[in-house]
């Protein structure tokens, strides 16, 4: 075979799991399915490096494509003995996308390739089924009309509507032969009407069409935004999937099905999934046909009347139990599978690691492990760090009372409250000003991927556990109740009714994902209890990584959260957040406005009390771990006062005029404050304030190792320096004043003094810095700032643009630009041990809670991350990951769970 | 001799000239002269080293400093046959500060050094003449006292003053010995007074105080301003110079004299100075006494009375004579030098490049090589590339009346015109709020150094063509008029008197530093004509260089400009510059306020027709050379309108309602405008705008070339990227365009496509861009305000006290820090060339214009520098100096010529 395609099949595949880059997830697992000895259809892949040439090259092929197309072609017609195209004996195909990691931003799947009039008689004759064959053409008209040509889809759902109105079916099984051809017919019209032409009949014109909707698919507005969101780079590409066809509605002997190998909201270790009889792939997904429950166990606990796989097609049943089995423990790992059993006979169409809420993937990990299946470090890896953060989501509080109006399905766990929104649009467009918004639907699909995004919560009136609306939930970490079937929707008059109530836009409702309720308003949350299986992976994760974690925190509280949360340490004390309130906020700018070093001098006597009282709090809930304390770095114009009545406060606390304090303001006003008069440049000018705060720290340092008889590990910060000299006229100021310290109070007070690199000058020069600096903190959102050039504040505006226009991969404020910012930062880390190899490094910047980033951090060998108490477990989990994916776990796994931000 | 002291006398040297950075320009110099056989008096050098050692170790001096210097001092004695602090036959020595080169800031001279109760018995007894002895005497106790006790100069004068008015002196000389006794007793009680501690008798605690005094002005705030000023390290450091006495006041056979070998103003090749008889070195430069001309000739011109040196002590003058002819030709260049008779025996005491007006620079360049005294690659290297700007200083229009109140010295050339301001700290204040300021002062001292910096030019009432104001005046390249002796000054009452005429602060005048003029009121001033030895060094520059010189220019009348000062082609055109004015800003301001494309592309037709009949002036001006066009780049402030009537008129031009423009602008205000919404990002979101630009310049294009029949070199710039994609993206609009207008026109027009390289991710990332861009130029003010993290317009509130505390060395924005910002270039430079080998380089910031960043840029490859109209001729000579010193000059050449900002 060709570079560009890879076949595969029982008797010999070119591929295999590991080739996930090239053939894409779904093509490697077909193959290594195919290797394994289990039934899958034989088909080729064409590969994502032919994505990547079509994109490259005007959107055309190269020039040896198509003789091992025609190639690839013959041998699956060899395999088979059917010829594609042929009008006895016609080889179908089907034809999906299928890129790296699972991606339903993109064109999914065509069902039934290479029917035309001609073919669905040979077909008809193969099969002994007219019906079926005609069904087929029906399935196959539609679905290539709508993905590959563009024709709406509710354009032939209403044609599909009118026919079963005409002769009274309910269900599409009840249309019968005729009443399908004239279906078909119909859709050829509106083909034609819609496209000016007519719908192709060559089955080779289809194939290669579908192939190219495949390929541009990639770049479809859905599939960027979708990569957006989970941090995809458009440079991966996708492949595409050529499959012979097996057929689910060839009769009541026929089924299809798709089911998750463990419980994906709990966890349990159970069979869970949904089938469908006499029926193909998308019936299931979308949601149209009631699905049936697997097993005689899901029946029972679902309460429903529709027979159970289990009990319906028991050979069938015990034949995918098997493969259930034998997956899990091939992957070790909880799978995703698709099937379709064809006249009693199952075969495989698709297996993936599934998407599981956070709570079913610390479950299943924890179970695998103990079950034998999985080490500890493949199940630590296929746990997405992100996702913890769902764990520390608000549930409703059991106390409050609460009126439901329905009970869906619980499809993603958590509770939320907002306002109903009943479009994506204007649920984005809400969340965007600051509103928590349930997003409600009739089912969703994927145009509504950035409405769900930008929504607290998602609840659909229609589909199962497995619809687009829970998969995509589960995905995201939102709370979702899917097929809450009482609600009725209406989005013209944007309102719903539930029974007798109506919930217009903007009333608030309350979902509870884990139980499925609806309720009425806004209902009380308490934060939930973490599991047993959280602790475990916590502990485990803490086994493999050697990455510290700290947190940012100024408060005592934020602390005691952190510390809590298994924090080691503060890796940033913002000391001029501590300004912000009261009194406090009225002595701080005092001290920015003061115009001499006297009346400095008489503000920063009002600070110093509060700084040390606060210090001391912190010194003594982080007992025994280091705190880094970052010295006065405020852009100015986040305290200068506006208002009247803030200008007169200020001058009276002052005792001076209140113009003086205005015409002060005025000339500290400044036209990019960001690359202003900040951080250690006001230090420079104003050594006093310097001064202030090495002594409130020094005081309460000394204070707090009296108290608990343990010394403090206490390091000071300078923020944004450029230069050796700067930390070096700062640095002489705090050992000055600690001496004094020291002597005052007779004690010994040990420390550190540090600088943050958070200018590109600073990693340039680290090698000098590490001269007077004794640590490092990469304050990466400043270095964001400075190596774009890009104000944190103002990229807002147009930075979603670049990512959908494929400019970037991801928001740099977010996940760390490895080759820009993280150029620097190893430079920083490079130039910092040549002068100092024992230098202590860390990061500050948001990025230390984001699972790439940490991963990034790990490689380049910083000492720690420090990142906002909530997100503490995160990181640990991160660091794991990235201490076992150095040691040698695949970058596939990687890719599939750890590194994703939002799998 | 240890590694810290050098010596030097007739018999041994250990130094020699090239040793300018160990041991100082003076010190080198003194070695030098030794080796070529002058007469100098014997003494020592203690090296540069030594002051780092001695700031790096908390003030204090190495183990083994005292051994070496006591040895010193022996070898000294035994040289002269003399002892340190003997009373019978002292040696008396002068201590001399002396750094890499000239510091007008630091400790100039301490002379007579050693003597005290008993010794000036001994010299006494020596000399034979004790009216002499005591004269030194006094003279040691004021100089020591004021420069090295701290005692202000003026109370030891008005000592003095007081004994000549008690006996009727007019000049000191005329003091008898016993008055001398006197007034030496009065300066020690005024020292006890001052100091609480009794003058010192120790001649060799006098000496190690007189040294550690040398080393502590190295850090004195005037120094520090000077080095600021001049672009001089502080890592420099300085040197001392210990030299046993020779006296030119020990009766009417001894003098003292400064001289230049040349005209330091016009060039000519006159021998030109002044001496005073019974004298020493101070009396002449302090311009208490009238010093007299060295020359018949110079007498003449100057038309005085006192006797020429020529005349006086013809033998002597002979000698140096000859000695200024030696020298020059040594040095190949003219030289300022310092000089002692005693008792008709010349004695040399310093040797250096003497500072020059630019005018005087040009000629004396062009006539040394005529000479044959230099060659062109010396003679090119001792001319300051900044000071060409005098040459392009406008001068006093010869047709415009004016009232001359007063004719001083013409000390430094050019005319000026401003409000009298009489104290340095007034003229930095005014000229800082934007006024022109003339500096009037009775004379200058180096504390007035940062006002006259500030002011237009400077009038001194006092002092000599060599005096302080005439010489730091000319290496300002401000004009000067020194010695106006009609001014009568009052410092109280804020103004002076000229004859009858009253002139108060504030008042207009105008000084003509070329005639001497000092004129009432404002007179109309014309640019200059260029001399020959203009063109025919910057000819000569031309054989020199390799960087090629483009200008910054947006109109035909600065392209025409830079055209005939040299300019190669223009390397930035900023098409946003086109549109400040008149209905053209209203256009613009309709184009960035609107909120469709449609409205936008309303707006840009208006203002397509405008930038192609500026393109197609500017393209016809440039024929035959390359004009870089950079893409709209403005921070979007610049533009936004603000008054109502700019909201009024853009609404009336957009046919919409004031409020809606309003709100849009508010919507467009950024919180840091230079890290905003601008350059490439703003034609990303509007590529309409990118497209009516191309069209523009294409258009004018093919225009240019059916007009002038030559195909116009058009590189069009996309400025601010920091990715590929960006790139990548315009690059298909402008190609698109590009293609359109060449079918429409039928004309071929070739052109570039490159990028601006002014952010760290540009740099970091420039083997990236290098796959898109035709050519990287070097946006130097960007990228120093991104890797700096520092705004160019809120930065003027606190360098220039980081310059003051020794932070940085130079404005950044001004020269180009080499550590950060360079290290940057070199990276961008080498990113580009590794994927493109002959991609064009070039620089077109504020830093194209300044020589030591031109030293840079030709030091990392680039292949042109651009700088604005006036600065072109500055750059083909600083690029013809890098050229050279790559080649091989000495780097002492250098820093005393080149590459010094000011020197």
């Amino acid at each position: 075979m060709s570079n560009w395609i890879y076949h595969f099949s029982k008797k010999n595949s070119d591929g295999d799991e590991t080739m996930r880059n090239l053939l894409g997830g779904k093509g490697a697992n077909l193959a290594q399915m195919c290797k394994i000895g289990l039934p899958v259809p034989p088909g080729f892949t064409l590969t994502t490096e032919l994505c990547n040439y079509f994109y490259e090259n005007q959107q055309s092929y190269p020039a040896d494509l198509e003789a091992a197309f025609d190639k690839a072609i013959t041998h699956l017609e060899a395999e088979l003995g059917l010829k594609f195209g042929d009008n006895q004996n016609p080889l179908l195909v089907s034809v999906r996308s299928g890129a790296r990691v699972s991606m339903p931003g993109m064109m999914d799947t065509v069902l039934n390739l290479g029917l035309n009039d001609a073919t669905v008689q040979g077909l008809a004759a193969q099969s002994g089924d007219d019906r079926f064959a005609h069904d087929s053409y029906r399935r196959f008209i539609q679905m290539y009309g709508n993905v590959v040509l563009g024709v709406a889809h509710h354009l032939f759902e209403d044609i599909l509507e009118q026919h079963k109105n005409d002769v009274g079916a309910y269900e599409d099984t009840e249309l019968s032969t005729d009443s399908l051809k004239s279906v078909i017919a119909d859709y050829k019209s509106l083909v034609r009407n819609q496209t000016n032409q007519n719908f192709p009949t060559d089955p080779k014109e289809q194939l290669w069409q579908a192939i190219g909707a495949v390929f541009q698919s990639w770049m479809s507005p859905r599939a960027i935004t979708y990569r957006k969101l989970n941090s995809i780079s458009s440079q991966w590409g996708t492949a595409v999937n050529v499959q012979a066809m097996v057929f689910g509605n060839m009769g009541d002997d026929c089924a299809t099905g798709v089911a998750f190998t463990r419980n994906p909201s709990t966890g349990e270790n159970m069979f869970y999934g949904e089938y469908l009889i006499n029926a193909q792939g998308e019936d299931v997904v979308a949601g149209i046909r009631t699905p049936q429950p697997l097993t005689i166990q899901a029946k029972q606990e679902q309460g429903t009347e529709l027979p159970a796989m289990e009990e319906t097609m028991p050979q069938a049943f015990k034949e995918l139990s098997d493969i259930r089995a034998l997956l899990e423990k091939h992957y070790g790992d909880m799978q995703d599978i698709e099937f379709t059993i064809q006249r009693d006979k199952l075969y495989m169409l698709q297996t993936r690691a599934g998407k599981r809420s956070a709570r079913a993937a610390l479950k299943i990990a924890v179970d695998l492990v103990n079950e034998g299946i999985a080490d500890k470090k493949n199940a630590l890896m296929n746990i997405a760090p992100h996702t913890l953060d769902q764990l520390l989501h608000p549930t409703l509080d059991q106390n409050s009372s609460k009126s439901v109006l329905a009970v869906g399905l619980p499809a993603s766990p958590g509770a939320a409250c907002g306002q109903a929104i009943f479009t994506a649009e204007h649920a984005e467009a809400m969340a965007q000003n600051g509103m928590d918004v349930i997003l409600v639907r009739s089912e969703t699909s994927p145009e509504d991927i950035h409405g769900m995004h930008a929504a607290r919560g998602i609840l659909t009136a229609r589909g199962g556990m497995t619809s687009h609306a829970a998969v995509v939930a589960r995905g995201m970490g939102r709370p979702c109740v899917a097929g809450a079937s009482s609600l009725v929707i209406d989005e013209d008059s944007k309102s719903c009714h539930i029974g007798s109530t109506v919930i217009k836009e903007g009333d608030y409702i309350t979902i509870d994902g884990s139980t499925g309720e609806v309720i009425q308003g806004k209902v009380n949350m308490v934060l939930p209890e973490l599991s047993d299986e959280f602790s475990t992976i916590m502990e485990w994760a803490d086994e493999f990584r050697t990455l510290k974690i700290r947190t940012n925190a100024e408060t005592p509280t934020d602390s005691k959260v952190a510390r809590e949360f298994g924090a080691e340490g503060i890796g940033l004390c913002r000391t001029e957040h501590m300004f912000f309130e009261g009194e406090r906020i009225t002595a701080m700018r005092q001290m920015i406005l003061a115009s001499s070093e006297q009346s400095r001098r008489h503000a920063l006597a009002k600070i110093q009390p509060m700084q040390s009282a606060d210090f001391l709090e912190i010194f003594k809930m982080m007992k025994g771990l280091p705190v880094t304390i970052r010295l006065l770095d405020p852009p100015l114009h986040e305290f200068l006062p506006h208002s009247k009545e803030e200008l007169e406060a200020v001058a009276e606390a002052a005792g001076i005029d209140v113009n003086i304090v205005t015409e002060r303001t005025k000339f500290l006003e400044e036209s990019n404050p960001m690359l202003g008069h900040r951080g250690c440049r006001l230090l420079v000018t104003y050594p006093e304030i310097c001064e202030m705060q090495a002594r409130a720290i020094f005081i309460a340092a000394a204070n707090a190792s009296k108290e608990t008889g343990e010394a403090v590990l206490c390091e000071i910060m300078i923020p944004l320096a450029a230069t050796k000299q700067e930390l070096s006229l700062l640095k002489d100021v705090i050992i000055r004043v600690a001496k004094e310290v020291c002597e005052e109070t007779g004690q010994e007070i040990p420390y550190m003094v540090g600088t943050m690199i958070e200018l590109p000058r600073a990693a340039l020069m680290a090698h000098e810095l590490a001269e007077q600096a004794e640590f490092f903190s990469f304050g990466t959102n400043d270095l964001t700032q400075t190596v774009w050039g890009l104000s944190r504040d103002d990229a807002g505006k147009f930075l979603a643009e670049y990512e959908n226009k494929g400019i970037i991969d991801n928001d740099p404020f977010t996940t760390i630009d490895v080759d820009g910012v993280g150029k620097m930062v190893e430079m920083g880390v490079a130039g910092g041990r040549i002068t100092r190899p024992d230098i202590k490094l860390g990061v500050c910047g948001e990025h230390g809670g984001d699972p790439a980033s940490v991963h990034f951090f790990h490689k380049v060998g910083l000492d720690y991350v420090s990142c906002s108490p909530y997100r503490v477990p995160i990181a640990r989990l991160a660091a794991a990951q990235a201490g076992i994916s150095e040691a040698g776990i695949s970058e596939a796994g990687i890719n599939a769970a750890g590194m994703s931000k939002k799998s």
